[in-house]
């Protein structure tokens, strides 16, 4: 028999368990379970305790647990609520990208970093990464409110400008410059893939439904949600996207339909199912010995920059909503991710950025994405009565009807 | 943005698609979807129109997609309605390893193959794939029908009679005879976890099913039943089993939980994702290019043999429960798999088959594979008043109310 399933098996079991021991704990302590499972894997990651090393196949387990989280996500976001939110999110998108990269860049020179070098840890600042928001989002069941709306809006406008941002980055890093050319034929093809999504996308599956009574397969509108998933990850990250985006806006364009085709419990079993092998990844990922002296008091105060300025930043545009939608927003688009380590790898790789730097990059992406769930969890518990949200009985009802069937 | 998940996505995305399609046009000619899952494999795949060649990450989902499909069949499965078939289920997994080995090894010492060929060959004709057979009894949804219940439990046994066959086969090959203490403490290790499985396990789930009760986590009965299922699957294989029967075994614990739990839709959706990467690979590995004149001669003769000895051996044992149900339990026996080539593979890194020998298995394997779907499905659907099957109605009824929640 071979032993290779063998040994995938004994990592997806382990895995598993842990990611889910750890988020029961971390439930138990009021915690969001979504950190635990993040937590299992820097403990017993191949950086610390060193008990499970993921293999590349559980990397591949985890890729595609990031687009079910997203894909979740998305099908509880209905498009015409998140074109209500369109204006304020665009705002908090780009004001939260230019406050972080001016405050990374100015520390960074203050600090005595060359000129590059601050621009790449600065690049790193600017985009969210959205799959752990969403998540803590999800499990608090207040996806459906106003301010979760801002934020997953703000992730879509977020990643077409993080995208823009490293290619520009890039280009100067190579020597060759920007390719205006380039660059304006990337911002035309993801915008033209968002407008495309939130205006035709729906309108396309309309079309298509009365053709599914026709077609002999058993469970065809889970088959072909699975399928829209898969392309529109995989087109979103060919066009230079995050594939993460791509499977929010699949769930976008079904969302209108999944509770007439019983989605959500069933995407939500698969979510439910490969999820905890992204969280653990993303711990198993953060090597905690990179960090001494200097070095630390650096990556602290970048870290709080990095939190700063999201809050400021993302919180000012939309502060006329009351300052508890503010403050949400502001901490809900505070976490940065793969973005962040990919600017920070391209300037490694092109010698744009020292290793010190480079670890600088990565504890503000742990240490954001660490803050976050709890910071929002406490907002949320705290001021579920302020303005933007949905009243909480409302939200649960409706999430139980989707939830439990 | 890492290309890697962008070759991912793109293949998962292709491979779920065509594989749908084929069943789709499959379904439409009235033959099993399951088969056009696996032609698209063929035709598609690295040895003809060499479209896709699945990656080992592709490869990886495949073996999670076969788990899903045994604990899928395994939760229609009661443990007493396994015990009520159990002893027709050893006599026919019995006379199902015997006759084929028989057979096989006379036809390939008459056609003038050395001993410990024909050996080899015999051996691969043993092992029944339950995979395929589990998939086409849950879409005819006759899971809960006697034959099919006679099929799984051999199926179990027929697994534990391989494990020790392959272990001889190698001990003789690699010259050190037959370690009898080994295979002794083998045997004993099998049959202790299929004992343990179906009489202790449901014990032990329903102790634990009122903690559930205080845990935090979302989800805790999947959750359980998932960890569970990884579990047994990895035990299964290390004791050397196939960690498809030790799913099996996990949904046959969980069965008596599965309605309360709602285990059902979730579990099948999971396995709707997963399981069509499983049968496009079995496809995919089939070169076709392997058969050329008299090897193709022997080959054929060998599938016929294949298909008659296990129709024969695993028939005549419940000939007195009708010949229809006979007829299904022969053919449903039929497929053979993995196992099969795992023999023709040790034999050939041992030297002691040849390359013909060597396709001539891999040519049994898929005429077996390929002919045991629509033949099973001619049998039930025409003879489907016959003895020993559930009426279609009140088996469409509890299917529906398991399938459609």
């Amino acid at each position: 028999m071979p032993s290779g399933a063998d040994t995938l098996l004994l990592e997806l079991f382990a895995i598993f368990v842990w990611a889910k021991i750890f988020g029961e704990l971390f439930e138990r302590l009021s915690l969001p379970a979504v950190l635990g499972e993040i937590l299992a894997g820097i403990i017993l990651g191949p950086h610390a305790a060193r008990l499970i090393a993921p293999t590349a196949n559980v990397y591949a387990f985890a890729e595609i647990g990031a687009i079910f989280v997203l894909f979740t996500a998305g099908l509880e976001t209905r498009p015409q609520d998140l074109l209500r939110v369109g204006r304020q999110s665009l705002r908090v998108a780009l004001a939260g990208v230019v406050v972080p990269f001016v405050l990374g860049f100015f520390y960074m020179r203050l600090r005595g970093g060359a000129t590059h070098e601050a621009v790449f840890v600065a690049a790193a600042m600017v985009a969210t990464s959205v799959a752990i928001t969403a998540r803590v989002l999800a499990d608090l069941h207040v996806l459906n409110a106003r301010f979760a709306r801002i934020i997953m809006g703000a992730a879509v406008f977020d990643d077409i400008l993080g995208m823009i941002l490293l290619a520009v980055v890039s280009g100067i890093a190579s020597g060759g410059g920007i390719r205006w050319l380039h660059l304006g034929v990337t911002f035309a093809e993801a915008v033209g893939f968002a407008l495309f999504m939130i205006f035709i996308g729906p309108r396309i599956v309309r079309r298509v439904r009365p053709g599914l009574r026709h077609i002999s397969l058993q469970n065809a509108p889970l088959v072909l949600s699975l399928a829209i998933c898969l392309l529109l990850s995989w087109a979103a990250a060919r066009i230079g996207m995050a594939a993460i985006i791509g499977a929010f806006f699949a769930g976008l364009v079904l969302a209108d339909y999944a509770p007439e085709w019983r989605l959500q419990p069933r995407i939500h079993a698969i979510n439910e199912f490969l999820a905890p092998f992204f969280f653990f990844t993303i711990g198993a990922r953060l090597d905690v010995h990179l960090f001494s002296g200097d070095v630390l008091l650096d990556a602290f105060i970048i870290s709080l920059l990095a939190v700063v300025s999201k809050v400021v930043g993302c919180g000012l545009p939309v502060l006329r909503e009351g300052r508890p939608t503010a403050l949400r927003v502001g901490i809900g688009m505070m976490p940065r991710g793969e973005v962040a380590l990919i600017v920070a790898l391209v300037g490694l790789q092109m010698n744009m950025v020292s290793q010190s730097a480079y670890a600088i990059v990565i504890f503000m992406t742990g240490f954001t994405t660490i803050m976050a769930p709890p910071l929002l969890r406490v907002l949320i518990r705290d001021q579920s009565g302020g303005k933007g949200t949905a009243a909480p009985a409302l939200v649960a009802a409706r999430e139980g009807g989707g939830d439990g069937a």
